[in-house]
């Protein structure tokens, strides 16, 4: 099996994370668990996003968030934008990239956005067009790209023309969401075939979320067919509201172990990691669900793994 | 890719995942949740184990449990066996097969079974030789094939030569353990690759814990190599025993969706196999992590999945 030498892991929890969580985190420790993250050797954290605060409260000091924390040289601080409004708002806290997001079906681009597909292109053209000026630089999310919770499954080609027109406006990179995290491996293959067909493998990025549990055998065949970056949370933060337990994006720490394990260079440092992970877990008030943890929670507990079994 | 149509899961809950629980299940529960995975389309299900009690209290029960099941035509029900005392008392109760187990490892064998490797081959032949003259079949375990808790990591070669031996004394299958689920498809490969240049892949079988969250992509990669029979727990029963959540083996709902989802015929009905995990669930007294029950709770609590994200 033909492997990367290197990827890039992009923390997306204090974003996609934290919104996703029922309850609001203070500033001061959002701040802090951001600057925490920057020691970990992660090159990429999405800090927060711009939405407006009546559609996601939990965000809603992305201004303060984004002018508070501690910049590390040599990593990037990201947010997500949805208008020209929130652009002007993350432009003003010295945002280094942003990222647009839309959805490859119109069932969940209507729910998330209130708009058709071919409504949104026009709103991320004008943000685009805006951020450059600014010279930041500007990632594209696509959401749904194998399966919408209205609509169903999500053919390959309708990916394949979101993310081409995303490209013409200019971003630099597209992250392909399994929003609901029901994707499998021959699902994904046949994603990135169609993509790979019109994008070279590293101007795409892979974001799953893990609630069947399939996000790292979805990641080993991306990495198979030579994707390099991949999008995770910090204590696979982002499950929904009201389940203890769900399960929100890939969390970063497993991603990062199955990676290193396999010899891929991620320049994280897994303890560090899992500090910053138990550090929100504190805030955040509930057991986070990630398997690196819960080794951690043992390992201080004195337990060792379960070795008189078969 | 190229994926196997069909694969056999064998059910291992009721004994690898019960005895590394620290509760006792009461009997006719234990009977109550067997009846039940006989009727989920499972084709094999491990029921018991004849380890002295005073090894594995939690099994203790294994001839009532084996004489009180409602035996479905077409399953196969097994028991562990470790030496010639256990074969009597599971011969006793008609058991339909049986397995015999070592690891790859001395530090594992030695802690495990309390012999070294060589000391081993001997036992597990006198058991082999007198199940065949009953014509009962016979299943090898392999433990530690990636790596021991006490020895590090374990050779490929280490691992065919113990397979070697089994095979010779005539197990019809061996089912490599990856014991303490640190494992990742790029030792899953190298292993493998060793192994299928003296067997081929229907006379393997893959047995994933899943401590670091890797067993599906581990599975997928054992998939791709033309292995068709995993081992797996339903509920993902088997942690360690002191630590809420701890991973025992790769759940088999988990591995069941992520096989259908690829168009891999397992034969099992997905609810009544969730059924069967709540049933088990209720009687052990504790949340059990898989994804799949995970997410019937979101439903059955009114939840979706978190459709408002990117």
């Amino acid at each position: 099996m033909k492997l990367p030498t290197k990827v890039t892991i992009k923390e997306v929890g204090p974003r996609d994370g934290l919104q996703n969580e029922s309850k609001f985190i203070d500033t001061k420790d959002k701040i802090e668990w951001i600057n925490r993250l920057s020691k970990t050797g992660l090159s990429y954290i999405e800090v927060s996003s711009f939405v407006h605060p009546k559609w996601i409260p939990q965000l809603a000091d992305s201004e303060e968030v984004l002018k508070s924390i501690q910049k590390k040289p040599g990593v990037t601080y990201a947010a997500l934008v949805p208008n020209i409004r929130g652009l002007e708002r993350a432009l003003n806290c010295q945002v280094d990239e942003i990222s647009v997001f839309m959805s490859a079906s119109e069932g969940h681009n209507k729910q998330n956005i209130n708009k058709t597909i071919d409504e949104t292109f026009p709103v991320l053209k004008e943000v685009v067009d805006e951020a450059k000026k600014a010279n930041v630089k500007v990632r594209g999310y696509v959401s749904t790209v194998i399966a919408c919770p209205y609509d169903g499954l999500v053919a390959p080609k309708q990916v394949l023309k979101v993310a081409d027109r995303l490209f013409d406006m200019g971003v630099y990179e597209v992250s392909l969401g399994d929003t609901i995290g029901v994707g499998v491996p021959t699902q994904v293959e046949s994603l990135l075939e169609t993509l790979l067909k019109h994008f070279p493998p590293n101007l795409l990025a892979m974001h799953f979320h893990d609630t069947r549990g399939t996000a790292l055998a979805n990641v080993l065949k991306s990495l198979e067919m030579g994707i390099t970056t991949f999008d995770s949370s910090t204590g696979g933060l982002g499950g929904c509201p009201y389940a203890k337990g769900a399960s929100g994006n890939v969390a970063t720490e497993d991603l990062n172990y199955m990676l290193s394990a396999m010899h891929i260079e991620t320049g994280i440092n897994p303890e560090a990691l899992i500090d910053s992970a138990f550090f929100m877990e504190e805030k955040i008030g509930k057991i986070l669900i990630s398997k690196q943890m819960e080794i951690a929670r043992n390992e201080r507990s004195g337990n060792l793994d379960n070795a008189r079994t078969v």
